[in-house]
């Protein structure tokens, strides 16, 4: 299961960052949807190395190929495989990696747990797997997008210690694409780009935090429990490489006030029942309330930093190591995608799940509730 | 799956709060191991309300009754099914909740996803369903400790705004169990309790955050891409109720430091390799690099207020509710051992996920790390 | 998984035949349906031993208790706990399988994987493990008669050479129940008693074919691949004690035609596509063509015979045994409500898994076919 | 899960007949094994089209690519893609499936369900699928007999009523490929050659038995309740195109004896236990007990035959479909390899699933068996 995610819309993703390719296999997608590689290719544009100036400059096309899965131009409901070929791999600047472990890289647990790695680029721990999980996701955004009405969305909202101002509510991906740091608040973004920028200079490295949104999720998805909506999102991003951390609706900083002061109150305009502020993020008890859900995720500094740092060779002597390669300064510009990608994918899936369980089977009752 | 835990060591639990009673079936536990009920009610007994001035003063024994899975004293290898009757169940004390959603609660959710909900008690929303993963975790906790020398704590490190200092390395399970609101900082402890009593006069409620630890763990346990183990134990404390974030080693303030700054540098000694910092929590790639985890789990302050607040009755009408019933100030006294429950549950799966694949089916190669 | 089925409809079951009892838990029930236990105990009575002379005597009134996921009569979508308690367990007839293995039981397979066993009625082996399966199978057959008008049954096909004659299209319940072998055909039912009541009193067992049907399934039900149709009911078959083979339409026999005698044509009446003959057993590439679904499981002679026998004891010496003990001489009778419970649950299954997949994300299309 | 097969050693195909190619990732391989393309298309050249003449002649190479999961010839532990591009399509030879339904087939029921199918040569029906399994199985048969001393074989016994006589203990894989039919019978696979040979030329197709078998299971694999051995076997078997039945050990015949009659004696030899019949076929209560397990798979006749045909076409008419295209006139020969694939594939899964359980967790004990 390691390589797959998801319960009924499910992906499987394969690929070393330096063998022939990194792709994935979709199953569950629903039939006669209009599909075609110019789907997916923009958000493997937003995703891809080389994109500006403050990415990695690795040249990479990434170029999609649909394999299977459509017939003139839809979505059989069979596998949909799809694959990028790697083209600028150059093995011969990681080749000290074969001999050391990278510090706070995932060398050392690869070998550790495997008695192997692919130690060009990183082999299966290189952020590049993440190709096949953006693809999966321009599926799972469009079909949520055209058939549910929801918006899935993410931006950069911190940068070190360089906030933007972004409202959930209001916040368009026109916004989020005008700069190259994907952030939707025009001055900090300009400030994290200066930052981005010094920091390469300095051969250093910068982190920060994504917000995720949805916005238009009915109430109902998700499930009591183990599986809820929180839960399988915060698995997906942490399950991203380089994030530490994730925290819901006021999450972390909620502790601070009181349940009198924290919750949430409804209230009722039309026939639809709303509430007036949404320090829940969008979900009570696992399942969708049909309020914007909204998320952090804290990513660290990359790893890879061009300073001499200590760390062990695969002998296990003290050594030390100064990173060559093509890297990213900040990985948060290219993780937004990834965020969507990942945020998509849970969705789908509930939607899925929630159409399966509450769907047909039980004609709907008279309750008293009138919400059904 | 909503309501079964784990790929290899798997739980499932059932029941509702004012329901038969609530249970859970352990599926995948190794054989041979000596298990009694002894083994699980001292976690129950650190779970159930009733257990000190702090916390729910409903009067529940938990008694735990083993209804299958064991033979004179031993684990057979096959399901183990256990329950515990609820017996302090006062519906009436939830006639209100019939015919109104509280707020922050699940009520509304549920109604609007099922068509139906349980009201008394919150039915399945009530943390009352964790009895269920204590005593499954309490089974992982033994084969941990007996069997991999794994220590799974937790503690209370955070209440509103008061921080305790712990040492993940060298904190000790008695200091923990020394108070009653599990802060191992006893003057912390004394300065938590009186604020959960003084918020309880005043028929609020706060929150805080619940330190997990686990010491021992081999280098090897977990998996690359989505099964993490850091993913899974995001997962496994975001599916707690109350729970609104998560973040692992460095965490949400890493992302203050710079790559050269954060990064955690390895040396070794007498042929074992270990890190100099450990901003990477135990966990780099998803996989243990066998330094201490440590995480930080957010709960929110409880829902329930003794204060009349806006609300929306079933049929959608304006109105507002005042708590009633026996409820907690603070959720996260409690919460310490469920937290330790879902870290062990997470870690065995992974041990025997680990030796699935890893274990026996190639034998232990000459490679040139030295590491197998 | 070993004791978990179903994707969506998931049943998990526990229990030993002389422990605390058996039961299972079935997740991922619609909301709403009406339940109690009047909808479960009448196939648990057609379970249970006891009810006829041709079956074993042991005295189980099967009285089953749901504990969970019902409130005010109506499934709530969460967990529903159902058990069992054993009442006439007698270890004291089992003493002499503490130290021997029953030869063709799994006294021998159970110890060499486990290293450990619940020799008393063989535990875990036994087909008292099976009441879970029936209790959750009643109600995903009771959702498949009220909600997509579907019927299953089963019948004794054949006793060891004693074949009825059964039209799978028009044979009905009442028929089936009208005698205690659970044959439709009057004549052979007689003869097949005759025969199970000689064999019982030589001490012997004898073995046969049960037929399990489903009328009414829409075309479209099934998965192509792994998941077809056929191979689910295959593993469900194939997973009960004592059953040793299984085919679906024309199955063995089918090997003798060719494809040109073989093939079902299709013909199209008012809109409706059917096939003049149905060798195909209802079931085309996995899915549902609307047929009538019918297949064999063949059933061996129960391995409890009271006859003397070479065996081994526990530390490998050769020994014999003579089983004592109350047994069934034919399992055929008992093993009818629980192939229709296994048929029922693949297909409850496979609904809601069809539902998820096709049932609402993508509108409805003008194909060109006008199926949907 | 449609596309995926297994627990721990997991596979997940994908492909349509005339698509881009078909291919398959495999999850959970163990880390180390050497592993190259040679390992891999003997394999696939014993299931391709064109390998001789009584089998389809259609013209593909089938030369597989893996494309990630090894490096420097050996397995990492991480997903192993591989794929096979289709070379000689025409779906020109399909153009009237385009509008007609073939009879037996599965263009109606993949219309029915999906509202949507790729009608050139079946697409995802094609039995070409079998690719991916075949390749997935070839690394599966390699690490059973190489880590485990299982070897895996299948072979032609029955072709209609042409039986051949092969003992199941003796059979070698290179009498299986002596002949063009792989029986290992030479007299009855002349028989056989004959009859597919006069069965082509008159347009039509027979069907017949494949039995698989595997030596050398070690006692213990397997599992309780509903992943027992057997069941797991039936389904794959019941996956396959064109498979209509499956029966292990005395299968549908041992219904004609007595308990007495059927049941396998014990003996115990130099501290091992063997029984001295098989009529359990290497597996009690759903696990293995060391001898050699046999079972049958039965394949109908192809359902392409050259006459015309009744059938109703895509706007439900009545009319008639006489076929075209290259196909098999009889699927046994190249079902072989196939059937060995799958077996392999539910016994490598059962092998780390054992190994996950009852290998290291719990240390060996001094049971009083001796068997551990």
């Amino acid at each position: 299961m390691a390589n797959t995610f998801g319960h009924l819309f499910r992906i499987t993703t394969w690929g070393e960052s330096h063998g022939g390719g990194v792709g994935v296999v979709v199953d569950g997608c629903p039939p006669r949807l209009p599909l075609t590689e110019a789907d997916i290719q923009p958000d493997l544009d937003r995703r891809r190395p080389g994109q500006s100036k403050i990415v990695s400059p690795r040249k990479e096309s990434d170029t999609v190929q649909i394999l299977s899965g459509t017939f003139e131009g839809k979505t059989l409901g069979t596998p949909i495989s799809m694959w990028v070929r790697n083209e600028d791999a150059r093995p011969e600047a990681y080749s000290e990696m074969a001999a050391k472990f990278r510090p706070s890289h995932a060398d050392y647990t690869y070998q550790a747990k495997f008695g192997i790695r692919a130690w060009p680029g990183g082999g299966r721990t290189s952020a590049r797997e993440t190709v096949g999980r953006v693809a999966a996701g321009a599926i799972a955004k469009k079909i949520l997008r055209r058939h549910y009405g929801v918006e899935v969305l993410a931006y950069v909202r911190q940068v070190q210690r360089i906030v933007a101002t972004v409202d959930p509510e209001k916040v368009k991906a026109k916004d989020i694409e005008s700069n190259i740091v994907r952030c939707p608040d025009p001055a900090a973004a300009q400030r994290m780009i200066r930052l981005i920028e010094k920091t390469r200079r300095a051969g250093d490295t910068v982190g920060g935090i994504v917000e995720g949104i949805a916005r238009g999720v009915p109430p109902g998805w998700g499930e009591p429990v183990f599986d809820r909506l929180e839960a399988d999102l915060a698995k997906a991003m942490l399950s991203l490489p380089a994030s530490k951390g994730f925290d819901i609706g006021s999450g972390f900083d909620g502790i601070l006030l009181t349940g009198n002061q924290h919750n949430d109150p409804f209230r009722a305009k039309a026939g639809k029942v709303y509430t007036t502020s949404n320090r829940s993020g969008g979900i009570q008890g696992g399942i969708s309330n049909g309020q914007t859900i909204y998320f952090r995720v804290a990513f660290k500094p990359v790893a890879t930093v061009m300073h001499e740092q200590d760390t062990v060779d695969i002998n296990f002597k003290n050594t030390t190591l100064k990173a060559r390669g093509r890297h990213d300064p900040c990985v948060l510009p290219r993780a937004v995608p990834v965020v969507e990608a990942m945020t998509a994918l849970v969705l789908m899936d509930h939607a899925l799940r929630h159409q399966a369980q509450c769907g047909q089977a039980i004609s709907t009752p008279q309750t008293t509730s009138g919400i059904r």
